[in-house]
């Protein structure tokens, strides 16, 4: 049987129930480190070319970025070629620090120290994997002999940095496999690293505790974290660094933990590329800070530029539902998210504190419009439709039209199947409602007020049809339209409903009305524009009587 | 300024030092719901047909799924016909409940409850929106005001449920927006809720607690629901669910984490599509189950169905580094890495506990090949040209020949950019070390053993060329050809490299033998198959001096 889970194993609980974390809250962004050019770039199908490097690097820089790891120039001839361009044409800010990474081996470390002749500020990063399962099947050596490793590697460190001492050094230490690790012997490791690097004495030193596979809940790391916190050496002068993997979908979290749990530092990559589940996503811890009031010191407003670049050089699409980044997150089709959103924003203020239904950021802040927000399909009702109209074409609908309209969008969504554009709802809003039928335009009217009554002298048609001359009297010039209209067609005309608003100055038809009206047992309802209001409200009225007249003509037709 | 982290604000710590969930370890899978027909569905472009949800409905209850969010009936005519579907043409085994969603209004519930007329099981699943957003600025309702809507909707849920008495219902009822709602305001309209339901006298409650917007880290989100878990009323007689969603790329660990702080049940969608960046998804938190050897009770061993479906439906492709879904999430380029891989897979047996560097779970559980795991490009080492060329070819190299052919490929990589084949992996050992250079193919030998040494005749050449006599001795084969050759070519050759392997008994040549030459200051490998050992090494040997002198004859032709 293949799908059998008694071949794993639950990775144990860490016994530590006085810890702290989990009542910390982050109130600054750690210090970040992007390693897109090692461990992202190693992952890749097609690894990156040096210019591509040099590029992505410039990137990195611009949004931020002190410390770039950019690449393993051991065991790679472009990146040490990718090395000597940045330090021999100076491309690197004197702020910022690059950083390689070495197997912890001394031939591998002599060239490494090549790679780096003449940088101003340089990270040495070495690494040796210390989990039983690297111990006992990979490199067959016992604890004693894993933590030989890596003191030989610190010293081999400490010994050829000294021999290039016009650069700033900052030695870096990995346990690969550290949340595989037990932790005690991972800190006894850690120690052993220290007591020949003695960061005590001035030297830079990033001790790096890497999820190199995510192998529990990001609890259970956090705990680890908290322990090497608690426990190692000269813990006022290490920076605690964290690396972690998606394994479990859960790297980023795992990273905020071990951060609450007194980490320094995060390592990650820009929209998480890297090996196999990928790196912690940088763009998404960034941001998750930065919705938290917290300045992430990276600028993410470049959002775009950030997506474009990461999948040309990764060749990976970013999913559309990619935190921050992804084309729908910020999206709402269904139609009670769209009503709660088109409610916050009306009221949202530049300057406020940012407090909108479903949208945990102002989409504007990455560049993106807020036309992308309210989209309308067959999920979406009244809120989305009168939002579209609205954003895109200034129309303010009265809520009982709202719905009216939904309803008609709703069917046209569910018979298509598909998303309905904003230009869509506007046709279907003027063929429906705002269109005057033939023969039932106003052309003039004629008001008399006398005796707190209305004498109302109204002609209709258009080019097409021969004038019509309507009159009638009621308290005011709608009623006295109704009672010309019962007068003409015989009905029964009722307004049942009437909203009528000042659509601004800047337009010629700066009234717009929207009426519903019932003529016998029949509903119907009509919105006009004109330059007063009181010419708006007339030929609403008239324009939903001529269409219920006009149906019953085609009726006629067909019952005949 | 649009980028600015001033607008927001953190969100408040939960104040509970006496959390337990931190120490929790999950032991058995929650409860699933999948919710992918609607709240993944509505979050679509273009949302489903009823024929896509019949099929996908189908493929959920095949993969084990026992409730089922199907839709919103109420709000929709597609949902409505689709449940009228399922019912009426029986499609629901006895053991699935179906659950379909409904606003907290009369005639909106009625109408839900007509969509499930004559259902076996289901579930009537109403909610409101209770944190402060949603009350001052969507519903202008107060605290009281809010509760009212939950408990009138709850009342008219328990009396249309009255009057259908042949359906098994189970109610459920979500505070919307929870993890942004003050958590004793949510327990108390729970409590409101389930003073109406009465859980305790024998109604199936289930009281879902969603991060409708994700907006802290996960840990929060685990005392909340952990505070629930303590405080409401008829605690043991409700299941407790969980539903989160994804805008901190957290939602997995906050569900995770929810299990450890009480919760029951867990709603999520197959691969997490749903509204923005998605629902918990389903497959990653039941795959980090399985690997900790907890049954997921759901047969994830269809994870290509799964992924084709879903893509299908959604119109979104899965991402390559989807936990346990996407097409890289099992490889390694990275020379470490593979030799890693290579050395743990070569002791994993069967029936073993799974145990193998970089790789949480065998990808043959989820249908995937040993073969993508290894992939070459400049990026890897020894391990994996070595491990590429034994488990496609079956050719187990030394370790000296490994690094030699690693570089070799290694260069070809940098060239290219790209991957390499295992097949060009292949053709590079074929024609640098396996190819016989002309005139140098063994004929025959004849070996004369006295003395305690051996005398040998060997006679080389090849269809093209004239059959050469060699003689010499030496204290084996390989020596007194060593001496044959010195004789022969007055050079100074030298075995300094030699391993020899069978190729086990189903191949006509079944030994293998690798030798490294120096001939002067010249270093040449090369290997022979044969049928017999001695056949072999003679022929490894006479290749790598043949390649000597043919370079030699190259560059004296290049010079004169």
């Amino acid at each position: 049987m293949s799908f059998d889970h008694t071949k794993y194993q639950p990775f144990p609980v860490i016994d530590k129930p006085d810890r702290r974390w989990p009542s910390q809250r982050i109130e600054k962004a750690p210090l970040w480190a992007a390693v897109d050019l090692r461990d992202g770039n190693q992952a890749l199908i097609k690894p990156m070319s040096v210019a591509q490097k040099r590029t992505f690097f410039q990137m990195l820089v611009e949004l931020g970025f002190k410390e770039i790891e950019v690449g393993f120039p051991s065991a790679s001839q472009i990146d040490f070629d990718f090395c000597r361009a940045l330090i021999e044409e100076d491309l690197v800010p004197d702020d910022v620090h690059i950083q390689v990474l070495t197997q912890a081996r001394e031939d591998l470390i002599a060239r490494t120290f090549e790679s780096l002749k003449g940088a101003k500020n340089a990270i040495v990063h070495i690494y040796n994997a210390t989990s039983p399962t690297f111990r006992e099947q990979v490199f067959n050596v016992d604890k004693a002999g894993c933590k030989t490793i890596a003191v030989r590697a610190a010293e081999w460190v400490r010994d050829f940095a000294a021999q290039q001492p016009d650069t700033h050094w900052s030695f870096q230490y990995s346990p690969e496999t550290f949340s595989a690790t037990e932790t005690d012997f991972a800190i006894e490791v850690i120690d052993a690293v220290n007591a020949v690097w003695r960061p005590d004495q001035g030297q830079r030193v990033i001790i790096n505790l890497p999820a190199t596979v995510e192998v529990s809940t990001p609890n259970v790391f956090a705990d680890q974290v908290e322990l090497v916190h608690e426990k190692i050496q000269y813990r006022d002068d290490v920076i605690i660094s964290v690396h972690t993997h998606d394994d479990r979908g859960c790297g980023v979290a795992a990273a905020e933990m071990a951060v609450m749990a007194g980490a320094d530092r995060v390592e990650g990559t820009l929209l998480g590329n890297g090996e196999r589940t990928g790196n912690m996503d940088l763009v998404t811890a960034g941001m998750n800070l930065y919705s938290q009031g917290i300045d992430p010191q990276i600028d993410f407003s470049r959002m775009k530029e950030i997506v474009a670049l990461v999948e040309e050089i990764t060749d990976i699409q970013t999913h559309p539902r990619h935190p921050y980044a992804g084309d729908l997150v910020f999206s709402a089709f269904s139609g009670s998210h769209q009503d709660a959103i088109r409610k916050c924003l009306a009221r949202y203020q530049e300057g406020d504190i940012w407090n909108v239904a479903y949208l945990p950021i102002d989409p504007a802040d990455v560049g993106r419009r807020y036309e992308e927000v309210v989209r309308i399909n067959s999920q979406s009702g009244k809120g989305g439709v009168a939002h579209v109209l609205e954003r895109d074409f200034g129309i303010d609908l009265p809520r009982w039209l709202q719905q009216e309209l939904a309803k008609v969008v709703q069917q046209d969504a569910e018979e298509d199947g598909g998303e309905i554009t904003s230009e869509r709802v506007h046709r279907r809003f003027n063929s429906d409602y705002l269109s005057v039928p033939m023969g039932w335009v106003l052309r003039s009217y004629d008001l008399n007020r006398s005796n707190d009554q209305v004498q109302a002298q109204i002609s209709i048609g258009d080019n097409s049809q021969p004038v019509t001359l309507l009159s009638g009297r009621g308290d005011g010039a709608m009623s006295a339209l109704v009672d010309a209209l019962n007068r003409r067609i015989g009905g029964d005309v009722k307004v049942v409903s009437f909203d009528e608003y000042s659509l601004g100055d800047n337009t010629e038809a700066n009234a717009m009305a929207c009426v519903r009206v019932q003529v016998g047992e029949t509903v119907q309802s009509a919105v006009a524009t004109a330059a007063d209001t009181t010419a708006a409200a007339l030929q609403a009225i008239l324009s939903a009587v001529g269409r219920v007249q006009a149906a019953a003509e085609v009726r006629d037709v067909v019952d005949a």
